[in-house]
């Protein structure tokens, strides 16, 4: 497998050719290993040489595909949030109600810590900065407050200090008990989602109403 | 200046000895070095030359006062926030409402984005484990926290979630605030502290009252 090879573009009009299909898993071998890595290791910081390794591809290979392990990591990360995301809003098709969305939303996220782990470790690691930059999950939760103070179920002097608390508490939680597991668990998540409902404007009794509904299932 | 000289111990009793007094001096200077380069360069990922460099010392004196890097940075960390702890105590000695120390503190630790930016840098860095190690200004908000629990101005299910969204709060509104600060202002932090009161349990009005009350001047 050659540098070559690897950068020859697919065939116009045509069938993948077999050397794209072959860019193509090596791609995605390389991914899947930093999303094992983030995963089990909870780190970036680990040589191409056992990335290359774990992804069972050829170390020259790394470079055909990506400049920087960074842009490794950020593609990998981009695609476990936004597959979460989906997975989110699927599990919310059915509520209307705009302050259960977001309630949803951040107990479920908040719930990674003990159901996934290595999913929240992804999260802690891309922090505040992700939810600020319009993506994945940040943009779901401004989403989801906009739609809130729209309906009148939320009041808020700003949408952007509503999205800057969120992803902080969220982002606190998960890291606190990823950290402390035993001092943490599920009915936490949702405390801190009824908390949540109270700083967006809510009052006690329907932050605590709507906090501790069954939660949908996830797909 | 030898390593042999720097170890010796004071004289049991009897006024500290020139060397003991040259190596306190050289301590100070590799911390106020650390505390330099957190402020000027917002990083602990400076050489060791590099920072007996700035700290005008001789490179090999470092580790006759620190083991690691990390343990310097983790020494001059502890001092900043130490130092910005107890002005905000002498700043709110007047105060005898809770939620209003309480909220003062989040205010102020929060303009550090926009008055004193090196010193938001440190305590962002040092992030959600600091504040829950029960150290310095986690340990204060968890205090302020109970106070109002105590004085019935508080409505919490569980004091350890209201320092993780505190913590998550403050932390998060300093790191979007350093990035862009064209989009966020003083103003902004005392919207975060009025959702912050709410959280807590106040009602919107009492919140309202509390989080744009005259701020204290600090010492």
């Amino acid at each position: 497998m050659t540098a070559v090879a690897e950068r020859a573009p697919a065939a116009a009009g045509g069938a993948p050719r077999r050397t794209d299909r072959r860019r193509e898993r090596t791609r995605r071998a390389l991914i899947g290993a930093a999303r094992r890595i983030l995963a089990e290791q909870g780190t970036t910081d680990v040589s191409i040489q056992e990335i290359t390794d774990t992804a069972d591809v050829g170390f020259g290979t790394f470079y055909n595909h990506f400049e920087t392990k960074a842009e490794l990591f950020e593609a990998a990360v981009r695609e476990v949030l936004e597959e979460y995301g989906a997975a989110l809003d699927e599990a919310c098709a059915e509520l209307t109600d705009p302050a259960e969305i977001y309630c949803v939303g951040v107990r479920m996220t908040a719930r990674l810590a003990h159901l996934r782990p290595a999913v929240a470790q992804v999260l802690v690691q891309v922090g505040v900065d992700y939810a600020w930059a319009g993506e994945g999950l940040g943009a779901r939760a401004l989403r989801d407050i906009q739609r809130g103070m729209a309906a009148g179920r939320f009041t808020l002097a700003d949408e952007k200090m509503g999205l800057v608390t969120t992803a902080g508490c969220v982002l606190a939680y998960l890291q606190v008990a990823l950290e402390h597991p035993d001092e943490f668990g599920e009915d936490d998540a949702d405390t801190m989602a009824e908390m949540l409902l109270r700083m967006l404007g809510m009052t006690a009794r329907s932050a605590q109403a709507v906090a501790h509904r069954p939660l949908p299932d996830l797909p």
